[in-house]
C-alpha cells in the first residue's frame, strides 16, 4: 500500500494504465535544409491541429479558465520567432529539424526556467508539452492516445500535463495516482473539476505499480492498494458504493432551498469565469453567481476586450440566471495575473503591488469600458457590482463615483440602464476586514476573498512552497476578520458573502453559518455538499461553536473542535 | 522659486555649488595590452584606495547600516570576474583599458538592470558608482572632491549617491537640493541621519540654478529661492535661527524622563544597527534599546558569524547600555534582505515568503549559534529577546522552547545565562495583531512593527512607487490593529511597544499615547522631539483623541483632527 495526498474524493478499483512517454531519442544528423524545413513546417501544422482537437474534446467537460491553457500552447506552436529559430538552425547548420526543434526548446526552456517571474517560468512548462508533440511529429512516434482507452483503469503516471487531463475519458478513467503533485497542483485542480477520484503526491507509485495489475484507488483517504486480496477488493467496493450513494442523494437537495433546521435562510451562489459556466452552477442548485471572475474574458484576449464583446457576455450571464442575483467582479488583473498585450510595470512583490482596483482607477479608460458594458447589460437581470483589492475608504468612494459618472453617461445618450445595480467591494485585505463598519456606510454588500485576505493576513505567498504552511483557513485571526467584515455589514443593514474556496468546505459552512454570513459562493460541484451541510445544522447552535472558534489559539484547535462538533 | 519635497528639515541661505560629473569621453583605440592590463590594475588598486578612504572618512558619520554600501562597491572594483573581462577584452580586442572597462561595465549594468529583483538592481547603481571612479582613474580625470568644499554652500545635483553623501562636510554643506528621488531615497534617509536640511525632487533645479548663485533652501516647506531679494533673506534668517533654536531647546530633555503632564511614565528608545550605534542613543536621551537589528551582523560578512563573533558584539551593546533595556531582534533576512553566502529559494514575492523567524525554524542550526551567543551575552544586561515575522501562535511557543533548549544547554555546559531574560515578539503580521490577546499569554512583550505591519495590512509593497499611496500609518484600520496588540498585551498584563517609523512622528507619538503604548523605539534623533511632545501633552485627553481618531474614515481625516488638537 501506498500513501498520497487525497486530491478528488472517491474510491476506484480497476487495472492500472501506466502512462510512458515513448522514448524519442534526438540524434543530429547532416541533411538538405529545404526538406527539413518542409517537414518541420508539416509537423508544427499537425501539431496545432493535435492541440486545436485536444482543445475541442476538452471543451466538453474543462471550463473556459481551464481551456486557456491550450491557447497558450497554440501561442508557442505558432509563435513565428520559435518556429524562424528553428528554421534558422537547420538552414545554418544544415542539421535535421527534429535536432533542431530539440535544441532551440531547450534553449528557451531554460531561459524561461531561469526567470524570477512565476508566470514566465509557467512558460517553460508550456513550451516543453508542446516541443514533446512537435518532436513525435517529427519522429513519427505515437503519444499515447488517452482517448483510445476502452477499458476500465486507474491511471499511473508522473503528473499528468494539462494536454493528458483535458482527453481523459470519464467513461474508462475510474481514477488516476500521480508520483508527484499537491491539492492545488493542475492535475488535482482537473480532478476535482472533471469528478475523478485522484491521488497526488503518491511517491513511488511508478516503480513499484506495474501496467495491468490490479489496484484500489482509496481518493478518500489518500490509499493506492496494489494487487489487492479478495476481501479488500469487496471492503473498498462498499465503500465506494456507499461514496457513490452519498453523492446521487445530494442530488435531491438540487431544488431544495437552504434553510438550517431552525429556519435561517442563506444563499449557496456559484463561482464563474465565462457565460458557458451558468450551466453548472443552474445544475448543481445554484442559488446565484456570487463571483463571476471577468478576467478571464481579457487574458484570453489579443488585445483589450471592446464594450460590445464585454455587454454580450454580461448579458449572456444575466439572462442564463434568470433573475437570480449575478455578482460581477471588475477586472482583477496584476499580481500573478498578466495580460499579453499590456505591459505591467516590473515589481519585487506583485502580491502587493500594481493591480485590480489600483490599476483601474490609475487607468480610468480600461475601467469605463467594462463599467459601461455592465451598465448596459444590468437590464438583463440582477446586477451586482463589486470592485476587487479595496484597500481604502476612499477607493471605493471613487470607484463608486466612477461607476454613477459611466451610468449617467450612458443614460445622456438614452441607453437604458437598470436603477437597481447593487455596488459592493470584496474583502480580501486585511485592513478593509478591520475597518469594514466604515466601509459598510459605503458599499451595498461584502465578499470575503478568503484566498487573498489569508495570504496577506498571514504574509504568506501560498504559492512559495517553504510558507504554505501558513496558509490557514481556519486560523482563529481569519475567523475574527471575517467576523469584523460580517458585523460590520449587518451593522449597516449590509450583506455579506464569501468567494473564496473556504465557503466551499463543509466544516467551514458550519463555523461561517454560525457568523452570520449571508451568501456562500463557491465551485458548482461544491453547492451541494454545501446545502446538505447548511439544511442539517443549527444556525443557533452554530452561534455558540463560532463564538468558541474565536477563543482559541491555532488553526489545530479549532479543525479539531468543528470536526468533534459536527460529526458527533 | 522651485517646489520640491522637504526630505531634512532645516533652513540654509548660502550658495549654490552645483556638482556635475566631469565629462569622460571614452574611444576605442588601438593599444599593447600589456600595457593597458598594467594601467587597468592600477587603476583598479587606486580605485580601491579611493573607496576604502572615502568609507574612512564617512564612518565618523554613519552608522554600519549606512556603511555597507561601500563593502559592496569594494566587492565590485575587487570583483575577479568584472575585472578578468575587462582584461580579457583587452587582450583579445587589442583595445584601451578604459574602453574595456567602459563597455563590460554596460553589459553588466544592462543584464542586473533587466532583472526583476530588486535587490540585483540595485547592484546596477553600485556598479555604475565604482565604474565611473575607475574610469576617472584610468582617464586622469578628477572626481569633485566635495571634501575640498572650503565656503558654506547648497549643493545641487541631479542625486547625490553614497560617495557623494559619504563625503559631505557638515561644516560647510548647509543643505542640497536634488532633482529627482522622494522621502525614502538614499540621501533624503542620509541628509536626516547627518541632520543636513534637504530638499529633494525639485524638478528643473539643476537647469535653473547656477554656480556661485545665491540661494535660500526651505527645507521645512519644500522651497528653493534663487536669488532672494534682502527682505527675504532677512525673513528666512529669522526661519532659520528660529529652527536651530528649538533643536536646541530639545537639548535640555536628554536627562529629562519622558513623563505627561498628568504624569504617565512611557519609555522612549533608540533603533540601532550595530554596538557602535549605542553611543547615540545615549547622547539623544535614549532610555533604551528598542531595537538591534541583528542582520547587519550577518550582511557585513563573508560567511555566518560564529557564535563568539555575535557574542561579543551583544556583549558590547548590553554593556553600553548600563543595565537598560536591550531588545535584541534575532535574524530578520529574507525579503529584501539577502546574504552573499546563503541561497535564497526563488520567489515570487519574498515579502510574504521564506524570512525571518519562518527560516530560523526551519534552519535550527543557523538559530542555535544566535541564541546560544545571546544567552551567553545576557548577563551583561538587560536583554530581551524578540522574535520577527510571527504569525501563529505554534510558531512563537516552537521558537520559545527552542531557547529554552539553547539556554539548557549552555547551563548543562556550566555556562552562566541569566534568569531575567525576557522573551517577546515583533507584532508586523496581521495576523498577529488580530490574535494579541493569545499571543500574549505566551510572549513577554510585543513589539509592533509598524513598516511591515502597514504593508501587509493595505497589501502594497511601499517599495513600489504604484502603491506607495497605500502605505498609511494614520489610516484607522492600522490604528485598530495598534489598539488590538496593547489592549491584547495589557490584558495578560505584559506591555506594548513600538520599534516601525511612525514611533518617532511627533503626531503619532500623541495618538500611541492614548492607545496606552508603553515603549516607543525610534531613530536616536527623533527621541528628544518625541519627549518634548510626551511631556506636553496630557494622557487622559490622548485617550479621547485616540478614540476618535478609530472612529474615522479615512487617514486624512486622522491626520486633519489630531494636527488641529495638537496645534489648537
Amino acid at each position: 500500500m501506498l500513501k498520497g495526498i487525497a486530491a478528488s474524493s472517491g474510491v476506484a478499483i480497476a487495472k492500472v494504465y501506466k502512462l510512458e512517454m515513448p522514448e524519442m531519442k534526438i540524434e543530429k544528423k547532416t541533411a538538405n535544409p529545404e526538406e527539413e524545413v518542409a517537414k518541420l513546417k508539416a509537423a508544427v501544422e499537425k501539431t496545432v491541429k493535435d492541440i486545436e482537437a485536444i482543445k475541442e474534446r476538452a471543451s466538453q467537460n474543462l471550463s473556459a479558465e481551464e481551456l486557456a491553457v491550450f491557447d497558450a500552447h497554440l501561442m508557442v506552436a505558432q509563435d513565428p520567432e520559435f518556429i524562424g529559430a528553428v528554421e534558422g538552425q537547420i538552414n545554418s547548420d544544415n542539421c535535421n529539424a527534429e535536432y533542431a526543434a530539440d535544441s532551440v526548446a531547450n534553449m528557451y526552456v531554460s531561459m524561461f526556467e531561469a526567470m524570477e517571474d512565476a508566470y514566465m517560468r509557467e512558460r517553460a512548462a508550456d513550451i516543453k508539452d508542446v516541443t514533446v508533440r512537435l518532436k513525435a511529429n517529427l519522429l513519427g512516434v505515437e503519444i499515447p492516445d488517452l482517448t483510445a482507452i476502452n477499458e476500465e483503469v486507474v491511471i499511473v503516471a508522473y503528473d499528468l500535463t494539462p494536454s493528458d487531463t483535458a482527453q481523459l475519458n470519464k467513461a474508462y478513467t475510474k481514477g488516476f495516482a500521480t508520483e508527484i503533485g499537491g491539492r492545488t497542483s493542475h492535475s488535482a485542480i482537473m480532478a476535482r473539476s472533471l469528478e475523478i477520484p485522484a491521488v497526488v503526491g503518491c511517491a513511488g507509485i511508478l516503480e513499484t505499480a506495474k501496467h495491468g495489475q490490479e489496484v484500489i484507488l482509496d481518493a478518500i483517504k489518500g490509499d493506492v492498494i496494489l494487487d489487492p486480496t479478495a476481501e479488500q477488493k469487496v471492503e473498498y467496493e462498499a465503500k465506494r458504493v456507499a461514496h457513490e450513494e452519498e453523492k446521487e442523494a445530494l442530488k435531491v437537495l438540487v431544488d431544495k432551498p437552504s434553510i438550517s433546521k431552525d429556519g435561517h435562510h442563506v444563499e449557496l451562489a456559484g463561482n464563474i469565469g465565462t457565460p458557458k459556466d451558468v450551466e453548472g452552477v443552474l445544475e448543481n442548485g445554484g442559488e446565484g453567481v456570487g463571483l463571476y471572475r471577468t478576467e478571464f474574458l481579457y487574458m484570453n484576449s489579443q488585445e483589450f476586450p471592446t464594450e460590445d464583446e464585454q455587454f454580450i457576455a454580461y448579458k449572456m450571464v444575466l439572462e442564463g440566471m434568470k433573475g437570480k442575483r449575478v455578482v460581477v467582479r471588475t477586472l482583477d488583473i496584476g499580481g500573478d495575473k498578466k495580460l499579453p498585450y499590456f505591459e505591467f510595470p516590473e515589481e519585487m512583490n506583485p502580491f502587493l503591488g500594481y493591480r485590480a482596483i489600483r490599476l483601474c482607477l490609475d487607468r480610468k479608460d480600461i475601467f469605463r469600458t467594462q463599467l459601461r458594458a455592465l451598465c448596459r447589460a444590468s437590464i438583463y437581470g440582477r446586477l451586482c457590482i463589486m470592485f476587487p483589492m479595496i484597500a481604502t475608504v476612499n477607493e471605493f468612494v471613487e470607484a463608486k463615483a466612477f461607476f454613477e459618472e459611466c451610468k449617467a453617461e450612458l443614460i445622456a445618450e438614452g441607453v437604458e440602464v437598470s436603477d437597481n445595480i447593487e455596488v459592493g467591494m470584496m474583502v480580501e485585505i486585511p485592513a478593509a476586514a478591520v475597518l469594514a463598519d466604515q466601509f459598510a456606510k459605503h458599499a451595498d454588500f461584502f465578499s470575503i476573498g478568503t484566498n487573498d485576505l489569508i495570504q496577506y493576513s498571514m504574509a504568506a505567498d501560498r504559492m512559495s512552497e517553504k510558507v504554505s504552511y501558513l496558509y490557514q483557513p481556519y486560523n482563529p485571526a481569519i475567523l475574527r476578520l471575517i467576523k469584523m467584515t460580517i458585523d460590520g455589514a449587518h451593522k449597516e443593514g449590509k450583506w455579506a458573502g464569501m468567494c473564496g474556496e473556504m465557503a466551499g468546505e463543509p466544516n467551514a459552512v458550519a463555523i461561517l453559518l454560525g457568523l452570520g454570513l449571508d451568501e456562500f459562493s463557491m465551485s458548482a460541484t461544491s453547492i451541494l455538499r454545501a446545502r446538505k451541510m447548511v439544511t442539517s445544522l443549527d444556525k443557533k447552535e452554530m452561534e455558540a461553536v463560532a463564538e468558541k472558534c474565536l477563543s482559541f489559539e491555532t488553526a489545530a484547535e479549532v479543525e479539531a473542535y468543528v470536526e468533534s462538533v459536527i460529526n458527533k
